[in-house]
């Protein structure tokens, strides 16, 4: 296995990124992602009730087909909150798209991020197609992850080669996510500035298969990270498959692992790097819970430490009131803890990467999840963001 | 009915307040409530299950007794997270405080506000105690209201005077907290700089009256209120009626409506100025949630809206964002509302009070939050606080 920390497109996928003027500042925001060949799709979008329109449009695409060859993703207008209008304007984004690429409607998918409530700017996007059509290449990447990204930092990209029966495999991960990063992709809870993750590999692999590797990867990585709490309306994991490895079909039972391996350390490092960028983030905390009676528990308590304002505050401080801090959020939890069963341990708090480790005394299970502290920064960039 | 927004004790009642050097700043940080009469007692603690020492005393004490006669407070020491050790240190402290007033030891009530984890400087407390106990007065209510203070830039206090049958009956409130506050004092959530309020009233009143009116009183004030959605240890209202006023008897039918409209005042007021004086804050904000199916589902929504760290970035910022940072948060609630039922309405963003009215079309609940933004300062302070 080989890991590049940086995104290599798999065979027959091809990308391009655009300026197309929705951005104030100019920058690239909108971006291509292509596979002649037709490819399988696992989709996981946020759990907000408030979805936009492109997650919408995207159920019904998937509802409806199996195979797709694209997926159109803009920044600097998140198109929720848009109403029959907005669904619409994905709808004729995703038209355009296809007739441009000689595709079904139905195989592209849609993907936005950016201020909400605002009608999506469709003449700039129609116009940027054709030249985004024709700007797509496997180098397209370097321009397509960075079109997909608003208050981000750097862009999040990774890529796993690995080996199935002596064919080479390749999983490819893009992502975008600063702010409103509070994933709850499964069903379990919500995300807000919104991530996007886009995953290409080209295995020949069961519809089966692919969605049960997602399910386990995206639990444990995109739902486990928060930087503040806000889930987003426009939350999305897409991973395609295009099979042009030609590797030996991998089914829940036969290569199963090896691929799941893969896609775990895809996005995990993808999530990691959410969280390293997380809004004014001057601190990457790891916050492991254990010592509870089921994972959810566990979870539960890490999370009410990872969203307390009070416990970030005096992390981006290295405050010595931290353990004080961490003690009033795993009792807000709810869960009945005796006192005297408590430990909490950290490593050095000045240091930029600190980890936690919080023991209950209940049972076995644990749970890790990744956060960054609270800072000047993040609320100078969220004021300021417009 | 008269309102006076200052704390004037009613009849029988007594307070002062010392420097005990709890404190670093050398500020009061030590309290005494008193009444010669014995006084029925109506209290709500935080629901987090770190419940500090005091609060397992106070339980205790409740639990054996049904007449009290003093409160004492420090500031500057949380006494929570502090085991077996604090415990005693909370039960030293009200013996401290009974024989020098010779009063059961089980007559006195205990409350802490401050850092948590640390030892309580029980030596200072009873070196403090004798000055504490010849300062008492109706006057020292003054120093008292100052002496509970953490990070608090000025003294909650209000006084509501009304009529029982020609009678004069008085209900006096204090209350400290700025930061820490999402107070859970029924059972439904929890809060964190911690809340304490102290309320006195000279009104004769049954028990079953007294706890029927809090129980209304509360969940309308304090359990409305957050600043940074964080529950304390601490958190605690303590209520004394010594049947001083001499009026007509209050019970759950009788005269119930004069007295429980007197205690929501009080308690209302008091709540609004812990908001008001949160952390940081430059904004009061009132967010009303209507049309749910139940009051709380419409307050979950209002909270989830309150909690939200880019709804509270975008307030400070007066932004117009502000409206899909509420379609996100409503949503992240995880109760289903159709997008186009999904209504949103707000006051001029610019000024200190803002009022933001949600409507989710589903029913004919409503619940009104109050919360405050989040600033540059809160950071400052929840950075520096130690």
């Amino acid at each position: 296995m080989k890991i590049y920390k940086k995104a290599f497109l798999p065979k027959g996928f091809q990308a391009s990124g655009v300026s197309a003027g929705i951005k104030k500042n100019g920058l690239p925001d909108l971006a291509l992602f292509y596979s002649a060949g037709c490819a399988l799709a696992s989709c996981k979008f946020t759990s907000n009730k408030m979805q936009a329109a492109p997650i919408q449009l995207n159920k019904e695409h998937l509802n409806k087909n199996k195979l797709f060859n694209a997926i159109i993703v803009n920044s600097g207008n998140a198109n929720a909150f848009t109403g029959q209008p907005g669904l619409m304007d994905a709808k004729k984004t995703a038209l355009c798209v296809s007739s441009a690429l000689s595709v079904s409607n139905e195989a592209v998918l849609v993907s936005s991020t950016g201020i909400i409530g605002r009608k999506l700017p469709l003449m700039k996007i129609k116009t940027a197609v054709p030249e985004l059509v024709e700007a797509l290449s496997e180098k397209g990447i370097d321009t397509a992850k960075r079109a997909i990204m608003t208050t981000d930092k750097f862009s999040k990209e990774i890529t796993v080669d690995f080996d199935i029966a002596g064919r080479k495999v390749r999983v490819c991960g893009i992502a975008k996510g600063a702010g409103m990063i509070a994933p709850d992709l499964v069903g379990a809870r919500p995300a807000c500035a919104t991530m996007l993750v886009f995953i290409f590999t080209d295995a020949v692999i069961t519809q089966r298969a692919l969605d049960r590797a997602m399910d386990i990867s995206v639990e444990n990585s995109f739902n486990c990270i928060t930087v503040d709490g806000c889930m987003s309306t426009n939350d999305t994991v897409i991973l395609l498959a295009n099979k042009a490895a030609e590797n030996e079909t991998i089914d829940s039972g036969k290569h199963f692992a090896a691929f799941s391996k893969a896609l775990n350390i895809v996005c995990l490092e993808l999530a990691k790097m959410v969280v390293r960028d997380g809004e004014g983030a001057t601190k990457f905390i790891r916050i492991k819970v254990d010592g509870a009676r089921n994972y959810m528990e566990a979870k539960k308590i890490a999370l009410n430490i990872a969203n307390s304002s009070l416990f970030k505050t005096a992390m981006y401080a290295s405050s010595p009131n931290i353990v004080g801090r961490i003690v009033a959020s795993v009792g807000a939890a709810g869960i009945a803890i005796k006192e005297s069963n408590l430990k909490i341990k950290h490593t050095l708090l000045k240091k930029t990467d600190v980890d936690i480790e919080v023991s209950v005394g209940k049972g076995k299970s644990s749970a890790l999840i990744y956060t960054s502290d609270l800072t000047h920064e993040y609320v100078k960039i969220n004021a300021e963001y417009n």
